[in-house]
């Protein structure tokens, strides 16, 4: 069974704000599995790279997919260390002063070397996981992976061993000195929200929108 | 005067999908300014880090600025490469086939090292495009950083020269022998959406929530 409380690492210890650091499995799964996307930052040519990709968390891993060509999955997949970040903004933190000013955010900091998926099965797996992630409902719909596309799909897995989260939540904290003054203070709690969908203009009549599509929630 | 369209280096050049890159110095700003958090990477000790963070496009340069103890901006203020990614998701793209689902987003990468802000005229000028980067009216409100504040804040600069932008938008691309299908396609369009605000618990009575925190849109 894996461990509740992770241990962190020099990479995921948080150093910045330690009363806002999270070691516990459950703060960083439930992160993770509200995010759409990741940040993966790889080494490569001497230089960093940080690029979005789509991820998906399943059991105690990370996938992540995309085209056998791509620079971020080649190297990613030559067994270096990479770092895979998730970020939720939560809100605007108005403090009286400029200097107090922040944001509320949870946040997930990964660090390891990725495995390419090489099984076949597995790699269905996280297909229907990169999809959950994203959508629940859409996976039986859909249209599954033909065996040609799964092999133009390279899919690494990223053991979340070493993971820590970041999480401020709250009002401003303003010094007394400034309690005082006459500004206004406080949050603007914000959310990824969706507006109605939009049907493919080559979508045949009689086909419905999907529950799933139709009030999608994150 | 600024170039309209940058040149991409080897770091910046799209090479996944290039039908969506686009180095135009307005879209490249455009999707900058828009962002509210961006993916800071770098390297230390022989591995990448990728860190959320806050920061302000101005003129022809971005803010970034934090703790003097942070390790990632003493890491970057050290003259050593940096990857600063800003990305906007815009939707989801359900296409017919899970293999051809995808997201619509709009994202830049910027490369380059980036230089340490000492001046503390130049310091206060990056507090405000860092106010002015999130919400517009703020920072003729709030208490202005005093000198004790500047000192304690570490700004960086990194210029705008090696950048480039990835946007897709629109609807799923199916290949005509999926469009046949009987499943439902199309976008689910996403977007950043304020809550109302939540004054602080201490404000005292009679301070008005500002225009700019009760009707804030992104």
């Amino acid at each position: 069974m894996s461990e509740v409380v992770l241990t962190p690492s020099s990479v995921t210890r948080v150093r910045r704000h330690p009363e806002r650091a999270n070691y516990r499995r459950d703060t960083i799964y439930g992160i993770l599995d509200e995010g759409l996307i990741c940040h993966l930052g790889f080494v490569a040519q001497g230089r960093p790279w940080v690029m979005p990709a789509m991820y998906a968390r399943k059991r105690d891993f990370i996938y992540v997919h995309g085209s056998p060509s791509s620079r971020m999955l080649k190297t990613s997949a030559s067994g270096v260390k990479i770092c895979l970040t998730v970020s939720l903004l939560d809100g605007l933190v108005l403090a009286r002063s400029v200097f107090n000013h922040s944001m509320n955010y949870r946040s997930v900091v990964v660090s390891g070397r990725a495995q390419l998926v090489t099984d076949v099965d597995e790699k269905m797996v996280a297909f229907q996981a990169l999809v959950d992630q994203v959508i629940k409902g859409r996976w039986e719909d859909a249209r599954h992976p033909t065996q040609k596309e799964l092999k133009a799909t390279k899919v690494l897995r990223l053991d979340l061993k070493d993971a820590s989260a970041k999480v401020r939540q709250g009002p401003p904290l303003d010094p007394s000195a400034d309690q005082v003054l006459r500004i206004w203070a406080g949050e603007i709690p914000l959310r990824v929200r969706p507006d109605p969908p939009i049907p493919a203009p080559d979508l045949p009549a009689g086909i419905p929108t999907p529950d799933y599509a139709e009030h999608y929630r994150r």
